[in-house]
């Protein structure tokens, strides 16, 4: 598949390195083309990867995936164009995480809205889903290094397009029944709002090498 | 030990019969004295049982649970008098639930402060220790009714007061190594904001009956 991943940080690079490696084709977005973590990317990823605009990463894609910072993501996405997210799975990974004002960040949305939300209400044609945004990008991508039956949520109004997200984790390692549907797109406020936790485990913890799983009687 | 429940609902109810079972003794604390249903459950309860105002129940505790509504806890609490609570180690398991604008809840405090943190706030001679909020309270009184290793957080900025809440978790049936010290009292915006995400996997799981757990690589 042609997959177009929207950020070139940690999470963008982690997605994109391991869609790469299942034998998708990835363009790889930023704000200005020849981006030096994208060109540096590409020139890793080898065969099937490229980059570009945000615009030329939507385009490319039948399926985009939204890796930019929360704070940034509607902006980023607005670069990228309604038209070329127009009936596309969109997979928002981003976290609304302010930094501004010093640790721990704060949600810059959240409560009575979410950044999934926000993204759908401004791409309504987009089918967006939420997920991943619940662990580190190295869990993302290889669930397998934390044991045990943790899980990956995924919200959105459209359910085809959480079939074709379900799919798309199994790929990335994620066993059909440890992927829960929390409903439509308005539950990624709680997994949107489950930052702060996760936030302080990973300072007790130590580590991002953690997940949560929901254990059932 | 002689302990204060304020709230006479559901999870006041829960929490006061399990300790009650447990040999302590257990004032029920609500608006008035002679609250209906706290009435009802001394009478069920038996030896050691009583029923008051929160005040008489916070004067009564050497140990004071606050289990009311989130959004009227400090209000509750101010009821109780700070008097009765100064030194006191106050479990708070409420979570500030706004109902008012239909469902899903919002939170009345989130992001930047919790309940936890305007309680402590509040009453400063008080060592307030946030714990179980993040279930239903047929779990936090039987954890072994969900199988498995899953977690119950504390927070607080009072390390003796978190040591003895730890032990009274033991005594409701928490084995110590599920029991997640999460850090200061600020932690409680982490388990007061998970609460979307439970109030979605209960809406899909169609069942109170789950928790999550913490699983580490």
């Amino acid at each position: 598949m042609e997959i177009g991943v929207l950020g070139t940080g940690m999470v963008g690079q982690a997605i994109a390195s391991k869609l790469a490696s299942l034998g998708h084709e990835i363009r790889m977005g930023s704000r200005k083309a020849g981006n030096e973590d994208a060109v540096a990317w590409v020139t890793e990823a080898g065969k099937g990867a490229s980059e570009g605009t945000f615009a030329d990463a939507a385009k490319f894609g039948e399926l985009v995936v939204n890796c930019t910072a929360g704070v940034a993501s509607v902006d980023a996405l607005t670069a990228a164009g309604a038209d070329n997210l127009a009936g596309k799975v969109l997979v928002d990974i981003a976290n609304p995480l302010d930094f501004s004002q010093g640790m721990p960040p704060v949600l810059a949305v959240c409560n009575d809205d979410s950044l999934g939300e926000r993204i759908q209400a401004t791409f309504p044609e987009a089918r967006v889903v939420k997920t991943l945004n619940t662990m580190n990008c190295q869990v993302m991508v290889d669930p397998a290094r934390v044991p045990g039956e943790h899980a990956v949520f995924v919200s959105g109004d459209d359910d085809s397009a959480k079939r074709e997200v379900t799919a798309l984790l199994g790929g990335l390692g994620w066993p059909e029944e440890r992927i829960i549907d929390l409903g439509g797109i308005s539950t990624a406020r709680g997994t949107e709002m489950y930052l702060p936790l996760w936030l302080s485990l990973y300072g007790q913890l130590q580590t991002g090498d953690f997940n949560i799983g929901v254990i059932r009687a």
